[in-house]
């Protein structure tokens, strides 16, 4: 037990806690893919945690936090570990803390309807429980295997079914957490005055850490309508997309995929016929080592000439065009009819009516895709995903310059998901690789050059176009030095804020908003907003 | 010209600013009933501002906001003060802020759609402009005649058609405002990280001054369903609101009448047939001075009395039982057949179907209700309403615990309007009297006695049924002391973002929190909450 374990112990004996070397290895990360390629250079060191600390209810969380404060010790809430941000990037002198023993129910309301739950609960058996009592939350992250109730809150989640359920800060209706100064705070939605719950929702652990969520819930689905549509381009599909959320149509699932992530959609759903379970993608991950891989290689061999080839329509055309999918939920036969009225829209607007197979099909898969990354990255690639939005007018400019930026040096496919009523989401998936084959440092080391520019490249991108950082990913340390240039004067209301919830710095400290000095382990300086332009 | 205008002159010589009486007697209150009591006891010298200013830009609003950070001077930001909570309660060292001079469209984008109005902007001239280009805001408040976008922003408005385009906060897409250092922000709804938007909606001008904001539109409606009902109690009723929206429909009008309201309701949409238009309200009061005053005053008699006996099935009987209306809105036949849907549920729940009729007619007259107060203040007598919410499950609770609070000393109706999902609003009317014929001090004294009485028990009560003090109306001066015992530690966590945001307090002192030291023109001392509970 090194110095710090001991000295938490000391301090809270009754505490469940552990410094030995296996622990502080796995609670050295989340998924975020340029540690990935840290690990695999074998730098397994520098992101150790000095202690991992095992809450089992809201006073310990409070006794801990007060403990940090007193002795100014960092501590970093952890749920399942599946963020893909460096949200949890550990340092030496950081104290982790999991909440997963932290998972009861308090509070089941089926009048409302709505449940309390603590924030470790995990995403597959909440949702199962609320089956079996006729209930769904309605989010479905593609992590839900490996992501947490309080995970989800912290880094402002949405699931598959945003459309109609919304994302997780549509669902929360109250939180309990704790301060950075150990106070316990309860905050509800309520219809008058500012809503303070949208503050910590999406705060990534920064300004207090979330112990419990008071969630919304829906009767579970008995019905659901399918349909499924080809256009001749993107463009095309989006704006189909646009009409039917401007008509008021809500379909839980709503995905277009440009033409070659159509094509990589199809080959997945034709090739995994087998019913729908979370555990498919684990289970496939097994079976198919490095699956992709070899394709993905060939095509890295030139990336910017195929981004080229892919952005024309001919290149579209030949892959068979975008691909829209669209789920409707609901108790009635009203999800039948929406996909009626929602196919009269898609048709009015050029589109090839499929019929229902790939809808039905995506849904059955619904969590195959998140599984696939690690093959490619254990073949000596890399592999990540950007997601970002607009509003509609500027999803084109969005859609070109994220895209331009990101071709350059790594293949890149899109989808569009998480649509609304004035816009839309755009999930990137790119591949790249070293620039050469023998890079000075070595291949790791190569892969990081070119991930770095990649990303620096895209982002600038994304902010030139209008849009966001971010969507649903969060924004952890990965973008935190961006926040200034997109929020401007808002970065300086996120700090005052963090210094009425936190006025110690204790609380994740890194992550979501640059810190005012740099911090020691990010790769580029922070970027601050003039100080004439700061409320606080 | 007083000391503080001339000052204010010769500091932004080019800044329109007036110190008339007529101007500061017309800006010395906004619509809350009890200062009708003083201005009717002969009381207006009280709340005259110093000055008023009308800026025209917001860079106009920038200097005003610096020059009242250098010299300590309070500003109260003005729409169009139809407030009925005492947000606008100035005093003698007060420079009112009206924005109306600043109502320009900066920006229109027809694709997302949105716009970006100034907020000095009124209601419906907003409306009937956007109607003319194909869109709607959707936001029908009864104050539409005489309330602005900044008042809406600022006061967290509700308006009529809630259910189906959602409350202010759900409109607003981006905001520009400045801050009480004089610093220009403008808040964008994004995705990812803490959402600052909803920290300024419902500040009610305390954190800052909205200088304007960008709306979501949605297409003007072209189609509507009608429908209204009898319920034999208001209980079955709002079972009926609740299986409506947990079923996923989202009437845009959703009313459900006690029985007297429905009384009332039903005799004034009978008695006023004609054409729409928001003039209507105000036109009619011209024509029919003070009708439904003598009612009012007979039944005040026995105001207890007469609560008891409403509350019994046979007087819910005599008087026709409850009524529920709805409208659906949209642009093709889903209206009607959601309307069709909607009916099958209220029947299975014990409801006797009435028609379109009554659902049409208050769709006529939406505006006319708000404008009857006026004759029965002039006629001695007080009235006020009250709008508080609570989820599904302890509704009940709240109405009766209100009911039984207000009933004691004035007579009392409610509507349920604004329902979600998990909750509704429930919005109660009274009316109330002096205790005796010859009140001590005078019959206006003696009404404002059993006016404070009156808000006292029932804001208790609806803390202790579990509800929220407002839903729609705001907080303003005349709730502020109540906020504590509501938000709780909330309380602190809106204290440390006034000291972001307004570090000198000078942005309408008084309104939505109680002041640390008591306020001296609030007739109760401020509530704290105990500073170990305060996040900051």
């Amino acid at each position: 037990m090194n110095d710090l374990a001991a000295a938490l112990h000391r301090a809270l004996p009754a505490l469940r806690v552990s410094a030995d070397a296996a622990d502080r290895v796995a609670y050295a990360r989340d998924l975020w893919p340029r540690h990935h390629l840290d690990v695999r250079a074998g730098n397994v060191a520098e992101h150790r945690p000095g202690a991992i600390a095992w809450p089992e209810s809201t006073a310990d969380v409070q006794e801990l936090v007060r403990w940090a404060a007193r002795t100014r010790t960092p501590l970093v809430p952890f749920g399942a570990g599946s963020g893909v941000c460096a949200g949890v990037l550990p340092r030496e002198d950081v104290v982790v803390v999991d909440l997963k023993r932290m998972a009861r129910w308090r509070r089941f309301d089926p009048a409302a309807p709505s449940l309390d739950v603590e924030a470790g609960h995990m995403g597959v058996p909440l949702e199962d429980e609320l089956n079996r009592r006729g209930f769904t939350l309605g989010h479905f992250p593609s992590s839900i295997l490996c992501s947490t109730v309080g995970g989800w809150v912290a880094a402002r989640s949405a699931g598959q079914a945003s459309g109609y359920y919304g994302k997780i800060e549509d669902m929360v209706a109250a939180l309990e957490c704790v301060t950075g100064t150990g106070d316990v705070v309860t905050l509800r939605r309520r219809a008058h005055g500012p809503d303070l719950v949208p503050l910590v929702v999406g705060s990534e652990g920064t300004l207090a850490i979330v112990t419990s969520a008071t969630l919304r819930l829906h009767p579970a689905p008995t019905s659901r309508g399918f349909a499924s549509f080809t256009f001749g381009t993107v463009e095309a599909g989006w704006e189909a997309m646009r009409a039917i959320f401007q008509a008021g149509l809500r379909p839980a699932v709503c995905r277009l995929y440009d033409p070659f992530d159509a094509m990589i959609a199809r080959r997945g759903a034709v090739k995994r016929e087998r019913p729908a379970r979370p555990g498919g993608g684990a289970r496939e991950r097994e079976h198919a080592p490095g699956r992709g891989t070899a394709l993905l290689r060939s095509i890295l061999r030139r990336p910017a000439a195929l981004n080229g080839l892919l952005a024309t329509r001919a290149g579209a055309r030949a892959m068979g065009g975008a691909m829209l999918v669209l789920v409707f939920e609901g108790t009635d036969e009203r999800p039948v009819r929406d996909a009626e009225e929602a196919r009269r829209i898609a048709e009015r607007l050029g589109a090839t009516y499929d019929g229902e197979g790939a809808a039905r099909r995506w849904l059955q898969h619904r969590y195959s895709i998140s599984y696939r990354q690690a093959p490619a990255l254990a073949d000596g690639l890399f592999i990540d995903t950007m997601e970002v939005a607009a509003t509609w007018s500027r999803l084109g400019a969005l859609y070109d310059g994220v895209r331009r930026a990101l071709g350059e040096s790594v293949f890149v496919m899109a989808h569009f998901s998480h649509a609304y009523p004035d816009g839309c989401c755009i999930y990137f998936s790119f591949a790249g690789s070293a620039a050469t084959d023998t890079p000075p440092g070595g291949w790791d080391e190569g892969c990081q050059r070119v991930y770095d520019a990649t990303w620096q490249r895209a982002l600038d991108a994304a902010i030139a176009a209008g849009g966001t950082l971010a969507h649903h990913h969060g924004v952890g340390r990965s973008k935190a030095p961006r926040l200034g240039p997109e929020l401007g004067a808002g970065v300086g209301v996120v700090r005052a804020l963090q210094r009425a919830f936190d006025p110690h710095g204790i609380l994740n400290p890194g992550s979501l908003v640059p810190p005012v000095s740099p911090d020691p382990y990010m790769h580029h300086a922070p970027i601050r907003t003039p100080a004439s332009r700061e409320p606080a």
